[in-house]
């Protein structure tokens, strides 16, 4: 079923489980002609890591991606790009106290109902380790847009608990992953200060044996009027599906989003200026999207992270059985997602807006 | 393409323009053995109908759906249900002046674009006369799901500009539609208090030639725990997808949604219990839907609407060739989309759940 | 379910029973900009016409277009065009016989294994009156790639029973439809002596209230290198399922077909040779297509299309509930299919090209 | 894009070239509960071998199968299955001379056409190669059908040049596995006098440096009533897809296949009669499927197959920059395709019966 697959004519399906031997991703729709080599996804894996600060899990990862076809001297060929990544810290004795337990707010109990069985090993095919396979296939769909139409996706994190960044200035790659200081950012907030409490914020819930949530932002840029479709897979709702889509997002908007509600239409509607021959709105409240196709806009999402459900104390829950029984989560996971959420977040818009210049080429030419 | 198609097997196709000939929707891959009659329609579309109230458009559709195929002595066959639904009352004059300017807010811009042309006339295939397809196929997935699982949709307005409703006990079709004195609910807000205070604040706006946005939520009962998907098309995803699609929505949440950034995991952990056998959890922060996958609990949703692009007064805007002008839209437009907006809502969820149960069907029979 | 749409980026969506009201197509994803109104559709919806002559169907359709959407001013807009066409002529008391017995050759037995029940009027959805909406959405596509890329597709009749034409220069839809004395061409062979020995084949079972089969050819001209996929959707691969999928069709071969086994790879292999700069081969054993791609060499498909199963003599069969009876088949039938079928098996050809055509722009630009 | 993927629900995703790191085929949609492991995959994998006889290429692959997913305690758990068989005995360097000129009956050309490029070392993605990947899924397919309802899919060769094989009664995976010797059976060809004279076929065109195409027959028994879809999708048509899209497949044809065109109504219908309570018909000319859908009889299909366009004799081509050249093709290959495409056809044919097999359960539960 398609239940594996993401994508119309940029198209990848993916196949792994945490503790199993490998995570596969398939790419199909890649046109010929992109340079490519390992090194291009690398940099974006890198951030996704495990174990890459004390604000993760300290699973290691070398998370080698292996290019196994599709690629031919240096540059894809159009014909589906297999790529490999091996899983090598998999400690499953970690996890034999799950196999009859259902862990709140983990996906355990569904699966069970839903296929009579499940891997419990670090959570199978439900945990958030299959996202390295999307990181693999983002990054070949930001360099297609990048070459394509100069497209830039960018994530950073805006909010975690009730620390709030002050976005006062376009965010960069390196305000992302790098303070000031030089040292690294180790929350991915653009705003230095707030990314100095969310920290603090991390460290008191990680040693209070619990997690956080948080919300993260995303901006696609330089992406061309246009793309779209105008009733079901409207490019917001391809890049809500798309986010929802990811491990513990519980909410996805755009432009304005949830403060729409407040709003009247006078506010709300930004108006349409020429700015040099290029049609632009002052404001945008719009978010980049209107009736389901870009305008040329800034395109700005945000999703909202749910605290790890993994925690390090005893809760209650029930076995398979349906006795109560109590809990605690072992194994190695971060107190909160959004550090490492970011890269996926990414991979996951570039990924659509990759599709979406497909499809839109398919009937402009 | 799969732009105008919905759902992988109980899959819907939609044509048409808000001022064409007439709205059609073939619903593919509905089970044969469904009793079903043109009356089945009818309640959601009268819900769905313009001119119901003096909180909508005064546009006078009857909105009358005619059965195609499909159905055979009172029963689906199992064959592709085609249903028609003519336009009536589409005065194409109040749009000449659209056809060079864009409207601030609206698809015009995106549309050409995209097309290099369009149907200026109400919006043409973006305006929200589409919903009208939805709404039809809609009312064939819930009464499927229905009969499948006892599975029951409901959607009401929660919050309308600054007014929030406060919701106490578990809405009812009765409740979002009628008063407590037994009066039509004109913006189905089952809190009366405040269903008098949005009406109040609607009535301002249109007086003030404006428009307000809004909050609505909707609630999935019974819906059997193990549908959905683990990775790309979770669940949530698909209904992201689904309420991201319907025109004006700009966000869209479950559960605790975008109130998990500042959730710890202890708190937003819902445990799982055994009740009477039957597996529940204490709290449905999660929405009924972890990992992708039901559990079984309430599915509760919100998406957020924007306010009314169309406004009776003056705005800001550009000419196709790029030259400033202004713009008053015309034609007939709903002050505030929410009180309709509820039964699109309710129509896409029901075609997200009808599709999974017959994707759950078909791996575990 | 995809089961009643076909293509991928060019796709048509069909609903419609022989007895039912109408029948309806939808075509997703044809490119804005195309001319197109419903005369574009009536040549061939004609030449597919029950009624046309003595050797076909004595139902008479008017088989009228009505274009729904899609179309304005006169072009296409890119959005889906939905298609309806009544049907009129259903004299559904013929098939009252049929409700409790299978008719041999027919999908009966097979529908209400699948679904449980059927439609039994005419066949209901199983009944070749559904391929009036393909060839309307196939007009579409012929329009689409003689604009496109100048393509051609053009069928006609070269064996009814044991007399197989002699096809010595390339048809012409001129040859096609009209014989050398300027009469009609009623069996659509260009071989105008051949043409009256079917025509002879086909009276004289007709009389012996028998029915004959035969083979169709379709030719595709000036079709672009470069169109098809490597592996599973290879272009021959498209154009079988494309006809396979067409009622009463046992078989599809393209190139040399069934004749390549006795062939050596010496005689087989098509030499290419440059024609002024244009690659060409000499022969054309491989019909156009080599390892799933156009190579820019004339498409050459057959097909073999069963005698008609419904016949007026007497057959033996069984009732639903499995007790041997016998059944004279009532009801208006071809006594052979060939006439009418190209026409239909044209505007499959037509779809199939049209899709792949856009999927070639999709990677290409 | 969908060209490297196949089926609805359970479906194949592909990736690899012939000289490539390795083939990838990721199955998604298996339900979960099948016992699984390589062990499963290697028998067909082994019938399909290259370097299994002399009638075959001499190229050496032990193609073990490595499961990296979606198998879970010796079971399929409902995830995606992720196989790797690694490529080994590639001989780049016999290829270097076809990389600027094209081999008649090739893909080259094509290739060139639409990517721009290629990899030229063994075809690339053009391959037979690939087909290692379609073989290691169809033995899943296998195995699901014959858990689900006994199914069994058994291909044989009927044909090779001139020399037909006489199927007097049906044949076994021993009698197409092994001469009535115990040798084994070179050719797959059940009918041992035949077969002889196939392999004398074979290694005379082999000493003339040139080779031979035939004609295979799959077989599928035990396959329920009610499979399949009514119109475009129909089960022939899927068949058809599944076998075309093979390589060097030239004609498909099913039940009495192009000799329908010969055939009157009253001699190509088959009575439908019951059999202890079970439907069945008179003969088998409609092959186990009628108006799309299965009957309950057996499936009967054939393939035709071109001769092996790599011909170790100088041929006349051009080169990319369309200069007159010659070309003897080097490197190994099969003088007669036959023998190995029996298990690659199986593979195809039990794929698409797995995939309708899910559909149909999800519409009738």
């Amino acid at each position: 079923m398609a239940g594996n697959s993401f994508g119309q004519l940029f198209r990848v399906t993916t196949a792994g489980e945490s503790h199993g031997a490998a995570n596969v991703v398939i790419v199909d729709g890649c046109p010929p002609g992109l340079p490519l080599s390992a090194a291009d996804l690398e940099r974006d894996l890198a951030r996704r890591r495990p174990g890459q600060s004390r604000l993760t899990t300290q699973r290691k990862e070398p998370d080698t991606p292996e290019i196994l076809s599709g690629v031919f001297e240096g540059e894809t060929t159009g014909t589906p790009i297999a790529i490999l990544i091996k899983n090598q810290d998999a400690k499953s004795r970690d996890y034999e106290a799950l196999r009859e337990r259902y862990r709140p707010g983990h996906a355990d109990f569904g699966y069970d109902a839903r296929y009579g069985r499940r891997d419990h090993r670090g959570g199978g095919r439900a945990s958030a380790r299959e996202t390295v396979a999307r990181v693999a296939a983002g990054a070949i769909a930001k360099k297609l847009i990048a070459t394509a139409f100069g497209g830039e996706v960018l994530g950073y994190v805006v909010q975690v608990g009730d620390v709030k960044a002050e976005i006062s200035e376009p965010p960069t790659l390196a305000s992302v992953e790098t303070l000031p200081s030089g040292e690294p950012n180790l929350v991915r907030c653009p705003d230095a200060a707030a990314a100095a409490r969310m920290i603090a914020c991390i460290d008191e819930v990680r040693k209070a044996k619990d997690s956080i949530g948080g919300v993260a932002e995303v901006v696609a840029r330089n992406v061309p009027a246009g793309l779209g479709e105008p009733v079901f897979h409207k490019l917001e709702a391809d890049l809500a599906c798309a986010l929802m889509g990811l491990p513990a997002v519980r909410g996805v908007e755009y432009g304005a989003g949830f403060g729409v509600a407040e709003l009247r239409g006078s506010e709300n509607n930004d108006a349409f200026v020429s700015d040099g021959g290029v049609v632009r709105t002052e404001g945008n409240h719009h978010g980049g999207i209107l009736g389901g196709i870009s305008t040329g806009m800034p395109i700005v999402l945000r999703a909202a992270v749910k605290p790890t459900s993994s925690i390090p104390q005893e809760q209650r829950t029930i076995t398979r059985e349906g006795e109560a029984t109590t809990l605690t989560v072992k194994g190695r996971h971060d107190p909160c997602l959004l550090p490492r959420f970011v890269p996926i977040a990414e991979a996951m818009v570039a990924l659509v807006l990759a599709d979406h210049w497909l499809r839109w080429r398919a009937i402009r030419g």
